[in-house]
């Protein structure tokens, strides 16, 4: 017995369980022990939104006039009936409780709105500060890039960027080579030309041989909120003498690396965890686990796309 | 008002909606209004495998030296402790069930076991003939292959398979190039290099070339059970000069359809459900669609990757 647990206090984790338990870590809101139980639906118009914390909700409640906190949701005034209006009233909240600076997120305020909808094809029912959705538990959008190239002999090497030390979140760690949040009145298409050029000052005509493959979803909380995200995700295979260049400062280096070593970074701390998810997709696309030999093949293409 | 009755009545269904239904049907068992809350967990060593419906946990409680059916769920026997034990025992009980024609889907009994297990990646708890599984909801796995060739202009088609009228399932109907089950004691490459040869007499050499990127999951039911299964999807790049031809007779032809043709109708009747979300998943790798242009582009990749 004693040489038994000796044996697993030694046995170093494997691949694959780090890679199940970045899954979960994203999915974090779906475990039992979360806070899913005590959140409140947001409703707006008559649908599910979002979800609402407790501690957030208790905050709302003094705001009648824009939020009815009674019968276990949180519902938008009903009386607000235009996107325009519930805009301008949940803002007005938020700038007050950022004012009596009730929660730390919106220290991060940004001035940049993401749209409310029930589902990303829907007409948005209002748009919200960034940094305050994840109050909301609104889901979120964003467009995230694999950029490879292809070596003479076929194999590829993947473009992996380094964040920088002033970004707000995850300074520091490495990420996919160019990533950002769909943004109000935005294609998908015209945020990823938009950000390749801002992040990487990649230009527009190789932008566009981007393409779309897939997304990754998942929810995960923590102290600052609820996080239910879909990411686009895009592969753009880059000429082989291209190189993406620091642009807007987001990202200190860009890094090519062979796929052997980007696998077995992207289960490290030192990768941004949504980001990691990205390239795990990519992985699986592209043939690098096989099902007979990657124990959570079914569990890690599972644990990629949770309904938000 | 007439007039927008009348508009809805005539608009036709798009492709989108078709597609998203298609994801509904074979995730029926987690829609409102389905059995799953009147199901037992069926438990084996400790373990959750499957669901019993409750028509079956009514017949196998006469069987109370395998199945124990107090408390809410239908438990195997812990004095069945080994493999061999626990699939002797219920092999018994199955015959019996069998010869006392107590249900359909047991005349299908086809001398063929699959494992039972919580995860494919686990040590197998006990096997189980394959016509029965649907009894217990235990999952089951199959192995898919996209079968496709390059145009000289660099365009895809993709080979179609249409189903022996023989078949006890699905008859008639559409499917993918090559598919089948895992069955025991068989690796996901051995299933793919079997079923290549004897549904489309692929040869090994050629077979060997079909790669690893996906699998989709889902669980159905209906009369005759839970089905809770998941997919280990290949794409397989024949050479263009290259024809699968009819094997054991489970394919009565195949066709090479240009893809516009199989997105349209992977969304018929005429393609088997499974074997659609199989090509719906290769649409999506290779940017057949594109997140601004179709608007259920998240719910479709989230459909085709349910937990079972």
């Amino acid at each position: 017995l004693a040489g038994s647990a000796t044996q697993m206090a030694a046995s170093p984790v494997s691949w694959s369980d780090k890679a199940l338990r970045l899954l979960r870590g994203l999915n974090s809101f779906y475990l039992p022990g979360s806070s899913r139980a005590q959140c409140c639906p947001f409703v707006v118009s008559g649908q599910q939104v979002g979800w609402v914390p407790p501690v957030v909700v208790q905050e709302l409640a003094r705001f009648s006039e824009v939020f009815q906190t009674q019968g276990g949701s949180v519902e938008l005034s009903p009386s607000l009936g235009s996107y325009a209006e519930r805009s301008a009233a949940v803002d007005t909240v938020l700038r007050c409780l950022r004012e009596e600076n009730r929660f730390r997120c919106l220290r991060g305020w940004r001035e940049e709105k993401y749209e409310v909808m029930a589902r990303c094809c829907d007409q948005p029912l209002l748009a919200m500060e960034r940094s305050a959705t994840s109050l909301f538990g609104v889901k979120r959008y964003g467009v995230h890039v694999n950029g490879f190239t292809r070596q003479a002999d076929g194999q590829l090497t993947m473009w992996v960027a380094r964040r920088s030390l002033s970004k707000p979140t995850y300074p520091g760690l490495l990420d996919n080579m160019v990533a950002g949040g769909v943004a109000c009145r935005t294609t998908i298409a015209e945020t990823l030309v938009k950000e390749c050029m801002e992040e990487a000052c990649i230009p527009e005509c190789i932008a566009k041989l981007a393409r779309p493959v897939s997304t990754v979803s998942y929810t995960y909380e923590d102290d600052e909120g609820v996080f239910p995200e879909s990411q686009f995700v895009f592969d753009l295979e880059v000429p082989h003498d291209f190189a993406p260049e620091i642009g807007d400062g987001e990202v200190q280096a860009f890094y090519l690396w062979p796929m052997d070593k980007v696998k077995e970074v992207l289960v490290s701390a030192e990768f941004k965890p949504n980001s990691a998810m990205v390239v795990l997709d990519f992985l699986l696309r592209h043939s690098y686990l096989h099902p007979d030999t990657e124990p959570y093949y079914q569990e890690l293409v599972v644990g990629l796309h949770r309904p938000l």
